[in-house]
């Protein structure tokens, strides 16, 4: 898990000089009215993160599917008029083959975004998208991840005329940043890591893209600590979730996209004053006055880089959750590329 | 609390009595290529309930929305052709009323569903349909989410050309099931709440429609007892969420309508494996061969009746958790009508 985390930055080099099968699923998405994205896990997460980008960039409307209405109910819903999107890095679920088969039935057009060009998934759908993230081993996926948000990153500014080249720079940036960030935040989490060892539950808030990164944060922290960690939007929080923050719960609010930070930071009162354990991830930000008053007001910040585009900032804001949850299970006891009862592949139907 | 979860019969008696709105909303359903459904809390669970009912019974898509695409991007992308039907128990929350703004800015047709005609979410929407559940004094809603429910069974049902008096009569016998439930259900529930008054973290497992009791359910149970519950889909469970089950954690499988049981029925062994505690509802059922072999094997049954469709089962199988929740809350000393830090009305931008 610590080799494929720390190799995610040259996955992100790789894939966007590659690029293969963006500018086909840019053209997809380019000529239908709407998207439907699909995925189980951490695909699911990605796709939350897709349809805020759709949504706010392509200004088209995106929804995630519910693959049991085909495969438990037997119903095919897609219009011709929607691109289906469907996410799995093994690209072997029963189900997600069946969703972008119950499409094909209504005529709409289907992506695939997979780390296996022979899976099933690949071959259904009209375009497949490689996510290039090489072999990935540990059960908790982390490389797999960050390569399905690019994927989609890159098949969104295809599909607004960015050119290639400006995006590769884009890319490249971003892969230095996380480089850094990566080396230079292992101290920093392992000792965070020491502090929380004994923990049971944790929280993650989010809104807007980082409500992808809150859930995906909460899953590796369950997934390979067996914590019971939540991933919420802010906007949810107050609406009855709050009351899971225990004097003691370790809550993280994610501020470092600039889209929907004051929502999470104004929640952060509430969580201190509920006895919680707050840390917030913050961006190196030089113009300080833009974070709200209350957002250092916690245990901690983390810091992630500072100068980096709302749309490109779940790409690092996951990386030190990545590191954490790896630290955390290895002061647990517990083997992180392994968790006790889960598979590397599932296949749900 | 236990007023309200009580009086719960008699309110969807006078719902489908009156039927305010009914048919109008049924109109635009039918008129519409697709539709979207917004809540938040509670009224997201209706809203995912809603989104499994309109897909299955009327064979046309059916999302959930991200008010925050408006009220934080503040970008319009609801088409025309879609039907956006909002839900509300005080119609006062500013993202939902700005979601029934940009539907409207866009030409999509509106319907609300509150339990206040004069909020501004009812006089905003094209239609509303009042929920009639009469005022809900306790912060965690219970009458107001199942007239939620049946509101919606009520318009999609109508769009289907069902006559209203075959609707209304299948409600009534729908609500003097509810009120044995619910009288012959409490002992047992007491004596439950009894035996796990200790636990930190809960887990409730549903597919299809009881994907929205499991939601449901594991919000009763965290805003009224501070507990770490979560509520999944049995197909996500393997993804990594089934890691939060350790030794004693207490599990709850929803098996009582026959759409997704066999699903949740086949983790049940994963559960028991890891050391759950766990419970499964099932309908008391003529044809016991149709229960899954598993699916007995916890520690006890939480009975429903028999005989009710998969469609107005969500309406009962939540009620034994309300109960729960309301029972634990007292052994573990908090009050369920006033749960700490949160409050009745949440405005949310």
């Amino acid at each position: 898990m610590r080799a494929e985390i720390d190799e995610q930055p040259c996955r992100w080099r790789e894939l966007v000089r590659v690029r293969s099968g963006i500018d086909e699923a840019a053209a997809i998405l380019s000529s239908v009215q709407q998207v439907v994205l699909a995925g189980r896990g951490t695909s699911d997460h990605a796709a939350t993160y897709g349809q805020y980008l759709v949504q706010s960039v392509l200004g088209i409307p995106a929804y995630l599917a519910t693959p049991s209405v085909t495969t438990v109910f037997g119903r095919d819903t897609y219009l011709p008029t929607t691109a289906v999107v469907v996410l799995s890095q093994s690209g072997q679920s029963p189900d997600m083959v069946a969703t972008v088969a119950s499409a094909r039935r209504r005529g709409a057009p289907t992506v695939a975004i997979t780390n296996d060009p022979t899976s099933p998934l690949a071959v259904a759908a009209d375009v497949h998208v490689p996510m290039l993230a090489g072999n990935e081993e540990a059960v908790a996926a982390t490389k797999s991840y960050t390569a399905e948000l690019l994927a989609l990153y890159l098949i969104v500014a295809a599909a607004t005329g960015v050119p290639a080249r400006a995006i590769e720079a884009e890319v490249k940036r971003v892969a230095v940043a996380a480089e850094e960030l990566l080396a230079a935040g292992r101290p920093g989490l392992a000792a965070l890591a020491h502090r929380i060892r004994d923990v049971d539950s944790a929280v993650v808030i989010g809104r807007g893209y980082a409500l992808a990164t809150a859930r995906e944060a909460a899953l590796k922290l369950t997934e390979t600590c067996s914590l019971s960690a939540s991933g919420w939007s802010a906007a949810d929080a107050k609406h009855g979730p709050l009351a899971q923050v225990r004097p003691g719960t370790p809550v993280f609010c994610l501020l470092g996209a600039e889209a929907g930070r004051e929502s999470v930071s104004a929640l952060v009162p509430d969580l201190l004053a509920r006895g919680a354990r707050v840390w917030t991830v913050e961006a190196d930000d030089p113009a300080p006055e833009r974070i709200g008053r209350t957002a250092s007001m916690g245990e901690g910040v983390l810091r992630v880089p500072a100068g980096i585009t709302d749309q490109m900032m779940p790409l690092l804001e996951i990386l030190p959750f990545q590191q954490l949850a790896l630290e955390l299970a290895v002061r647990r006891g517990l083997d992180p590329d392994r968790p006790i009862g889960l598979t590397k592949v599932t296949l749900t139907r």
